[in-house]
């Protein structure tokens, strides 16, 4: 018997740069709810992984919505009084409030202001602010340049359209051996902002990679969508799938190093809570956080009529952190530490996810006599193997069908990467067998 | 969307004094579980609220018990060996052990002692006690008196008679749209004691009086017992209707300024138990506490074979007060304030209880697009609606048919005025419909 | 009304020096999990309870184990080169590796130190170390000594034999009203050790003998097994007649003055569980422990094919405590003070389980009227019976067929003695009947 092996051989790849390389080539695009913007990324992750990419026109119901008309923009900025241009969306496509309608005119500073968005707080942050359903123009600055401001006319442009057009979402099902699925979502609706979006879809596009390579008892969906309105669609047009989702995960803020938390699903008893509350707890120093109706879409998917066992993983919590919706959530607000590590604990995730079975002890009237099997030590002492010969106790115990090798990793405290080792052993022996 | 309105507005009504003024006028009254001292104070009762005064007779059965005969008493005194008043009924009637025998006779001061009741740890209060169910004469006065006692004879009498009669007892039902009735239970069988007793009287009254003013839902029978022989004479003759008790509240010692404490009902899992504990958790630092078949009525209504959904409502505890049972529980020791503190807290009560139904999303895929609905701001930011926003998504996550409007408010913090004004708008729009 | 009795009689005995005595005769004997020490072993204990010794052939297969050959030993010693023992199993029969193979040879030091078992934790102790179903042989000395051991040639000698015989345990069944069992279990197997294994073997061979002395609902069975095999074997045997346990507390380490550990059976919601951990928690300020499935013979009881309700009383901690299988775990560590404080809990602890039945209120609708049944005060004040009636209050109040004596202690916080006394009285009167 060896030492038991690594069974997590994902965490020995190094991923971290790879996706830090396709945050950046992602950040300059000007993304929203519908728009080329999401079509080029989908683009630029078509070239790393088969999705499939989706187009649902402008006034199609989905639930209780339906899909808006497709916003594009081309160019916008502010000149001041002299005729300089004091903002300009090619720098940073922040400056434009997301949805715009477009404008074309000289205001004076009073009807200026009453269309600018600022961030008093951090006033040389420019913040991220959206007017999806609400028709109207505006721009978004620094609080620094806005103190600024002199009296005068300003020219102000928005060249925009608001169309008959299309929704677009990527989707990626990487078929396993059952129909179950797990989902992995992440949203793409976001402008230049880094923490919040990119890492979720860079972590995501890594992870589809990452599971072609392992052998897989269940099938993996991943989707790439608008945030509220992406999801409403997809739930839409997939009720009868439903069923299937096993597992989902929405990932979001993966790319900083604050500690990992797990929003868990609606469903209280569910594998994804279970599972992500064993890791979290035993070995992420993480925080488990109840669900609410508020945050990211998980909202959508586990909304009552619905009600899919659907959590979220983060790292900073959803608008906790100063730099969120602002400028600052920028290429030096993530690191490839922090998402590495992000992957790392999604790939052990899916490990545990695949490992996860309910075994029966086929000799459950007292002790087996596991020396004559070879897998006990028959003399005394050491405590090396120890770990190991309490997980062969624990699974020999606990195995009568009520319970998963989740449920014994939470009740005896034994590392699961031990307790999936020594159940492949007493597999090998005999001794368990699939509930 | 105004910023949800004040839904108590019970506790506008400035009732301190009134209840304060009751209290005065009851006050002098000599009580006891027979007797016209409780008729008396019926009598007063009745000019407020329009109780029926039933009276049952002496020697009824009443399940284990039976209906004592009637005590009445004109005058009660002690004279000393020079022939002095020492003591007399007519300054505190405190001074005689209620339900005392007649007695008129000279005796020493060794037999006198073994008939007098004091209370060594306070000397210069007299205490209450009573010998209902054992046949005997007795004084009760300040230890400090007792000590200065001189030996000699001492002249003793009492005016009473103890003969057939009636126990009476009050009750009010105020009819709503449910034959469902909340209970609320104070009983009158204490004399010049303000805390226990009066205070429970004058804050039950008061509430009978809000609830005929407010659109009732529910029935509400408020009773005017004896303790213990009162209850059980009332739950005798009343079996075949206790079925329609869906809540019920004994309601004493609520006339001082301590912090409120609710004892559960013996049945675990009731609405009243989950009310009171929310209300007391959340808005009245009050305390919790377990049922014990010892304290007030509760211990009749929650006796295992009725288990009725009864809890008790008190702010001192049952003898855990100094003053408890002793002539320091008089017009002092109660104020306006604390009275007024208490019914505010059961109108809160009654409005919650009014409006703690389970609610059905109408539309359950996905959160619907409040936006239309006209109910949900458009743009963001402002954190002055965010409770009556989470309140909105809080309602209709949890409107499954499994969650009533106080687990609502219990999983989700957000405080229960807020939630009853969302779920008003709800329902308006249609998005929620009752279970 | 006296007050309440003590029930307990059991805790006036003083066996403490006779359990001491019975450890001091069987401490120099060599025990194994066969042979004729275990023999010996058990003639003894028939001179104070009347035991059947049983004898299993070896290779009778036993659940998935088989017994194993008999084993025995008539010497065994080392020689150094000098030609002076060294060693002497007569001196200490620690000093052999339990189950050792004969040996007769010289031997370097090299070879000699590859058969030495040391603690060098503890340089002055030998260690106790076996070898049950690996055949080598070998010694066990202390590290002091085997520090000292100079090169040269030494003459080894055990002079043991491994030959076909069989297994012995003894069992004794005291019958009682019902044919349902509580099972004690002590191992036998073990050499020169008081505390592990000895004090187990005493406590209950007194328990056995006060068993006999009082009145019994339970019939009650003793096991004095080698450990594990001997459980196997006896599991093996007695398949037909698990059901009829219904308690099971398996004995060891309870000579010494450490704290009191009751590990709970696998089965969460037993009876001597509840038991256990009330007099842990409320009487002993003892330790409650969660199963594992490591340890002593509730291994086998709790294997999952078994699942029966068997736990573990011991004060130290198997394997928590220095001492723990060596030379150290002597006459000096075990007192007679410790063992008759273990002896007085088990006796305890069956009062407890003969008095735990489920009553029923008669009279359960309102308190019946105590007064007229004569077993409640009637007049007020005195706390000294205060803790009888609410005894009284309590017993009535919960026996609704739903809680039995120990729920109704862990519910009420009134003292066990005080309920049982309580309940005999309330039966007495037919206010309480049996379930």
């Amino acid at each position: 018997m060896e030492d038991p092996k690594m069974l997590f051989n994902a965490t020995n790849r190094d991923t971290g740069n790879s996706m830090y390389d396709l945050i950046r080539k992602l950040y300059p695009i000007c993304r929203s709810i519908t728009g080329n913007g999401v079509r080029n990324t989908l683009s630029i992750l078509k070239e790393i992984i088969p999705i499939d990419v989706v187009e649902v026109p402008s006034g199609t119901p989905v639930l209780d919505w339906e899909v808006p008309d497709e916003w594009n923009i081309n160019a916008a900025w502010i000149k001041n009084p002299e005729g300089e241009k004091i903002l300009d969306f090619n720098n940073l496509n922040l400056h434009v409030l997301n949805y715009s309608t477009p404008v074309d005119k000289e205001v004076d500073l009073d009807e200026l202001k009453r269309h600018l968005y600022t961030s008093p707080e951090h006033e040389n942050w420019v913040p991220y602010r959206t007017s999806y359903y609400t028709r109207q123009w505006g721009f978004c600055m620094s609080h620094k340049q806005y103190r600024g401001l002199k009296e005068g006319k300003y020219r102000v442009k928005i060249d925009s359209e608001l169309t008959k057009g299309s929704l677009s979402y990527g989707e990626l099902l990487i078929p396993g051996k059952s129909e179950n699925e797990i989902l992995f979502v992440s949203h793409i609706c976001h402008p230049s902002l880094c923490n919040d979006n990119l890492s979720g879809i860079a972590v995501a596009t890594e992870l589809a990679n990452y599971v072609t390579t392992i052998e897989r008892n269940y099938s993996y969906r991943f989707l790439f969508i608008p945030a509220t309105i992406g999801a409403i669609t997809w739930l839409s047009r997939n009720e009868s799938h439903l069923h299937k989702i096993k597992h989902g995960v929405v990932l979001s803020l993966l790319g900083d190093k604050s500690p990992f938390q797990f929003k868990k699903s609606r469903k209280e008893q569910t594998e994804v809570n279970k599972i992500m509350s064993y890791l979290l707890e035993n070995e992420y120093h993480g925080k488990i956080v109840e669900f609410s109706p508020y945050g990211y879409d998980e909202r959508q998917f586990c909304s009552p009529g619905f009600n899919l066992p659907v959590g979220r993983l983060s790292r900073n919590s959803f608008g906790e952190f100063p730099e969120y919706h602002t400028s600052a959530d920028n290429l030096d607000f993530v690191t490839p530490e922090g998402l590495q590590e992000s992957f790392e604990l999604l790939a052990k995730y899916i490990s545990i996810v695949e490992g996860n079975k309910t075994w029966i002890n086929q000799s459950p009237k007292g002790e087996p006599q596991l020396g004559k099997y070879g897998i006990y030590k028959t003399t005394g002492g050491e405590s090396v193997q120890k770990d190991y010969q309490m997980a062969l106790l624990w699974l020999l115990n606990l195995s009568d069908g009520e319970n998963s090798i989740i449920d014994i990793a939470e009740r005896s405290g034994v590392r699961i990467e031990v307790l999936l080792q020594a159940c492949q052993d007493l597999i090998k022996v005999g001794l368990l067998k699939e509930a």
